[in-house]
């Protein structure tokens, strides 16, 4: 069984750190989350709605969809991909490498098969969309991060159409995981959500993790065919989601403001950040879409692990990315935080590679 | 597959309702949830430690227990059983009934089988302990709710050690389920705790949600031997409790007030509870070992799914017990609430069964 190993673990250290390799919006959780502990508390003396019917009412009417049938919450986006996984049941489902390592746990944790097709670094790590319809017809589906992590790369609406149009024509499972999303320009064009009443056997993942900063709060959702989530939401353990995470789910999706606020702040950034380190001319930096850069050591300099460990003694936390699938020991990724933090982290890559 | 049908689904009425169906603590959450909720909110902005060291930490040191590698934390008592269902791929287990429908559904979930044993009314739901001493031999394990939900019967500390014994020879994994306990007199000799050094195929189950009535934190805990807690780990989703709920469990394993009261509560309500609903003689009352007592209907005088209609019209929900595999149409199931919501339930009880 693969064994994914997580970034973001901030517990091994001590003192102050600032943590680049957790993807999370620097805005902090939305001012509501406060209001909503101190009046709603109580509502810990109840099991959860079963059906969480109000949350997902709440999302189905987010995303227009036509009926709460749709949705399924879990405990993070890694419930949902847990089964996810199950849908592949005695099944071959393609998988680009590399990308977030528990899509292939999940699969075969429910006794799946994966293929593995490569995303390669002399194409910028591009989805090798050819390669991908030539053997769709072959298996039973295709995981996708989109935009996808650790990479950052983003489909196009072209790209995202002719996916789902082959999926469609062959009776596919496409599985879309857009955790990230939130974070992109114009994400409406890239999501899957529009297509969910054309393609019956498209899957959206979405977590309230990143965008919304409250990754201890454990809440992710999948939308798609009422048909699927049936059958998801027969294979989960009751309750999964706490009964406080089930009302500010609901309620911070109201929050035009926050987003407003993110949104405008990662466009302010995204640009100024990737300039700057595109600056350090010993690092390779791949074009980030969402809120995250992935970037390589050039000429065998220095080994991304030995990297994280020198900018520790800075106070600063990257994520080795060497661990995923298809990436080698120059590759680290890093979150886009405030400017201030930016800086800092710029500054020390370039003491640090340029010293060496 | 097994399919377990819930009590407590207070969500489907609308109203003040009095809440009979749920065996949570009257006394409420414990008044330091709130303080913790206000001053750590802010442990939602990160995930939460990967191998929750702190809080396992804090549970071993309750128990007494060597190391926190005996111990395991989930997303509530059911993220426990199912990962405890894992232990038993391929193998056997006995499972007396009637009792929690989770286990059987767990172990089903990971392709083991279930024998089952029951436990027979005209014994007052005693363990067939000869047939099981008789079985134990040949199958691989045995999963015990103790106290039993739904029939309230509690192992004496002989009958727990002549079960440990025979696993220990037999080399057989026991599963202790004691989400209940805590509201026992006199636990500490009814529960396997202190038999997890002599005994390494004994498994206990724990629950914050029943005692600390807080069934909407969703977290509990397994312990055990090393080896079954590493193995029930490596197959556990990452971050499966939230980060509040590990810091609330943390402290409110501290709070020796809020147990001194708990446990006075349930020592005064108990008798008089008992002695009260055994007043209204259509009934037969099994004796309260916890906080739940079970009740029959006696003569066939009504089903307990018309009770419990007749009841919601005074404004109070029992748990029809009929859906407990071994139970029939005439079993419902009571919480023991505060002194005055019991009175309630006894005397809408009294008019409307023997107004028949």
């Amino acid at each position: 069984m693969t064994k994914v190993i997580h970034g973001g673990d901030i517990y091994q250290y001590t003192g102050k750190i600032i943590d680049f390799s957790s993807n999370i919006n620097p805005l902090g959780l939305p001012g509501m989350v406060q209001d909503i502990l101190s009046t709603e508390w109580r509502c810990l003396e109840y099991y959860p709605d079963l059906h969480y019917t109000a949350l997902r009412r709440a999302i189905a009417d987010k995303h227009a969809l036509v009926s709460e049938d749709q949705v399924i919450v879990g405990n993070g986006a890694a419930e949902i991909i847990y089964l996810v996984g199950s849908l592949f049941q005695g099944k071959q489902v393609l998988i680009p490498m590399p990308s977030f390592g528990e899509y292939q746990q999940a699969v075969e944790q429910w006794g799946g098969q994966v293929e593995l097709v490569f995303r390669k670094s002399v194409n910028r790590f591009a989805l090798p969309m050819e390669e991908i319809l030539r053997r769709l017809p072959d298996v039973d589906g295709l995981i996708l991060c989109n935009p996808n992590n650790p990479t950052g790369n983003l489909l196009s609406e072209e790209e995202l159409i002719r996916i789902l149009n082959q999926a469609e024509a062959y009776g596919k499972i496409v599985v879309l995981d857009e955790a990230f999303i939130d974070f992109v320009s114009d994400s409406a064009r890239s999501s899957g959500v529009d297509w969910l009443e054309e393609v019956s056997t498209l899957l959206v993942i979405r977590a309230f993790t990143k965008f919304y900063a409250m990754p201890g709060l454990r809440l992710g959702y999948g939308i798609g065919s009422r048909e699927f989530i049936q059958t998801m939401r027969e294979r989960q353990m009751p309750w999964s989601v706490n009964s406080l995470a089930a009302k500010i789910g609901e309620q911070v999706l109201q929050d035009e403001e926050y987003r407003a606020q993110s949104i405008q702040w990662i466009e302010s950034e995204r640009v100024h950040f990737m300039q700057s380190l595109q600056q350090v001319t010993a690092l390779r930096v791949y074009p980030a879409t969402a809120n995250f850069l992935l970037c390589q050591i050039r000429g065998q300099r220095m080994k991304a692990a030995d990297l994280k460990e020198r900018l520790l003694d800075a106070g600063i936390l990257i994520r080795d990315a060497s661990s995923f699938c298809g990436l080698d020991e120059s590759y680290f990724r890093v979150a886009i935080k405030g400017r201030e933090d930016n800086e800092k982290l710029v500054a020390a890559l370039q003491g640090i590679l340029h010293d060496e």
